[in-house]
């Protein structure tokens, strides 16, 4: 799959992909490869918070918790998720954000382990993973280690220091590089050194084929508005393998995930399996907005999607170093050994990016100097990846990117 | 003011408040009377959840965290409840749940009273509070002790174990009777034993004037789906007072509360003051409604939204107690310990309660027996008022509680 790609690579695909293409309600003529960051609307997220607002929360109000189903829509998010990551249904709930959840998942994962003192990540995981840990571990002051190694050391760690590891804790595709983790496999040597293991699942969910039933995960955390095009902000979802589920004493307990809310009793007694994941009361809009996005979905093959993401970011790496020799590929130039987003080194890459922006191709800018950009197969087109490795070219020819206009720097990129 | 009330109070009041009730989005002759279980829809929120949706998200994607102003909503949001609570711009930030907002506070008590191993409500506590203590407390395992008094005996547990105890973990208007504490007198009283003093203002923001500043409140948390009719699971809010703003270390340590979100460093260096009470996402569709529909109490004196509420109060009470003796009044007889609803206790008040509904007045119902009117002055009318002892009285004679349409329980209440 590394040799250069041929374009398209089939009628099938196009077609799969034409049809997902038309549920999303996207600008005309933009190339969006941001969806890594910030998943597009669709045409039934917009339908459906213009009537949870109206003809729910405005026509039912309260009564929209039973009537509109709004009492049981995390955990049928939770199970639309679900089907993407390889969890069995009632296994997956969503809920909070997922530095929230990810703080769950290891409270627990801590407790399960008590004579173990150090948790293993990596530098590729994704910094609010890492503070997650350290307000954590900072707060329980037992002695444990936040123990950081490169990504390429996770093994070898765990070889040499098994016996000492609580969990680890990682995100199966780096945020910038895309490099993708051997879940099955860290996994597997997590629990030969009797460790647990946690997987961030952020840039996987909805990217590529993901099964935490088959890597033996023990807990996923992942975030709602990628791939999974909820919207900005929406709730993250939580994975608690079935052999823990009633086993976990939730450090955040709250009324939702109480065993019977509504009863007002003053202690907390956990709820069925996933539901004692939930915390608080969640919010509805988004919620709404997540669920009926998750439906573009329905009767794709996550194989599909993968063979799609592949053939998309082959192209883009081919026809970006043909063009523009000046950028420096980061990403794994394996497609086997990538997610579905591609960076690439440049010294005024965030010039460059405000550039592109400028001329309606949407990637963006991760510091220190890398160009990203993602290629989500529901709507990324094999005409708009060369369209957007064409303006690109432009960018660099013209020099655009050290035009004032581009080099400013925004509070957000 | 506990005598009986005139109706009207006077042509002032039913100015601004037939002003600001035109501001709500209600349906056509309904009676809502359960806004402070959730708040109605505004015009405003409406028309911002639109737009969010497909002139923000949707048309300028990623762009809109920047171009949106996303990334500044939940500060922005915060300084609209701090007006309403008492509290300097800059010292509340909207995020998360009520129940994470309070873990975080308490979590953070905790830490600043390192000897003291007491944590001391009350059984007038919604659950979710005492809920998040347990789980807290647990997973510290220092020996901390989860102190549940009646709320009568609060002041004097103070007196006695002042020395033990950390903070005082309260909310200001109970749930079910809306007995109101006194914020000023037991925060006095806390600091005087040298613990300091957590507040959940769920069901008192929007309700009544709080002062959290001259209170002296160490932290307060609360809920934006009530008075504040920020639309269901609307994000709450956490208020930390400036003394202590710049020296909590937070235990959900996230990215959005990081000195630095987009630098993207490994280690965790708070933001500057209420902002590292952020830790993931926020919902942006939930946000922006919260944010919309806080428009409403711009230019509203909070002094006239008591006198307001309690002219309602005081006249659902005289005309149900007229028209229904057989209900007992378990909120306070004095309108000055009370907040801004009024419960009744009655047998068969889960199917009084649904008959009520069915009839077009929507009150709502707590275990066992207590049913429980909201009034929330912005959009309550006295008429409203009358309306709803009216049909309750209906109810009650004609035994409509005693049909089997009424009886049968819903899941949520």
């Amino acid at each position: 799959m590394s040799d250069r790609p041929t374009y398209p690579t089939g009628p099938r695909l196009d077609a799969i992909f034409t049809a997902t293409r038309a549920l999303f309600d996207l600008p005309e003529g933009l190339v969006y490869l941001d969806g890594n960051s910030l998943g597009p609307l669709t045409h039934a997220a917009r339908a459906r918070v213009t009537d949870e607002v109206a003809a729910q929360w405005g026509a039912k109000l309260i009564r929209g918790w039973n009537e509109s189903g709004w009492m049981d829509l995390p955990r049928e998010v939770g199970d639309r998720i679900a089907a993407l990551i390889g969890a069995p249904a009632g296994s997956v709930v969503a809920s909070d954000s997922t530095s929230v959840n990810l703080f769950k998942v290891l409270s627990a994962a801590l407790e399960m382990r008590p004579d173990r003192r150090v948790v293993l990540s990596d530098s590729g995981n994704f910094p609010t993973d890492v503070y997650v840990a350290q307000g954590l571990l900072a707060r329980l002051d037992r002695g444990h280690e936040l123990l950081v190694v490169e990504p390429e050391d996770v093994a070898d760690t765990m070889a040499a220091r098994g016996a000492e590891i609580a969990t680890i804790m990682l995100t199966q595709v780096d945020y910038r590089t895309a490099r993708l983790h051997d879940m099955a496999d860290l996994t597997r040597r997590a629990h030969d050194a009797g460790a647990l293991a946690i997987w961030d699942l952020a840039h996987s969910a909805g990217a590529l084929p993901v099964d935490v039933t088959s890597a033996g995960a023990d807990f996923a955390v992942g975030c709602g508005y990628k791939y999974l095009n909820g919207g900005p902000g929406a709730p993250a979802f939580v994975y608690v393998a079935s052999a823990h589920a009633e086993a976990v004493r939730p450090t955040l307990s709250g009324w939702m995930g109480h065993e019977s809310p509504f009863a007002f009793d003053l202690g907390y007694r956990p709820g069925p399996g996933i539901d004692r994941m939930r915390v608080g009361t969640p919010p509805i809009l988004s919620m709404a907005s997540l669920h009926a996005a998750l439906a573009v979905w329905e009767g794709v093959d996550m194989a599909d999607v993968r063979a799609r993401s592949i053939e998309l970011s082959e192209l883009f790496i081919a026809e970006v170093e043909r063009r523009c020799p000046e950028l420096v590929l980061e990403s794994p130039r394996d497609p086997q050994s990538r997610g579905s987003h591609v960076s690439f080194r440049f010294a005024h890459g965030y010039a460059a990016v405000q550039a592109l922006i400028s001329r309606g191709v949407v990637g963006d800018f991760r510091a220190p100097d890398m160009m990203r950009f993602g290629f989500a197969p529901l709507y990324v087109t094999p005409r708009d990846v060369v369209r957007g490795a064409t303006v690109l070219e432009t960018v660099l020819r013209e020099r655009l990117w050290d035009r004032p206009e581009f080099t400013q720097r925004q509070k957000v990129t």
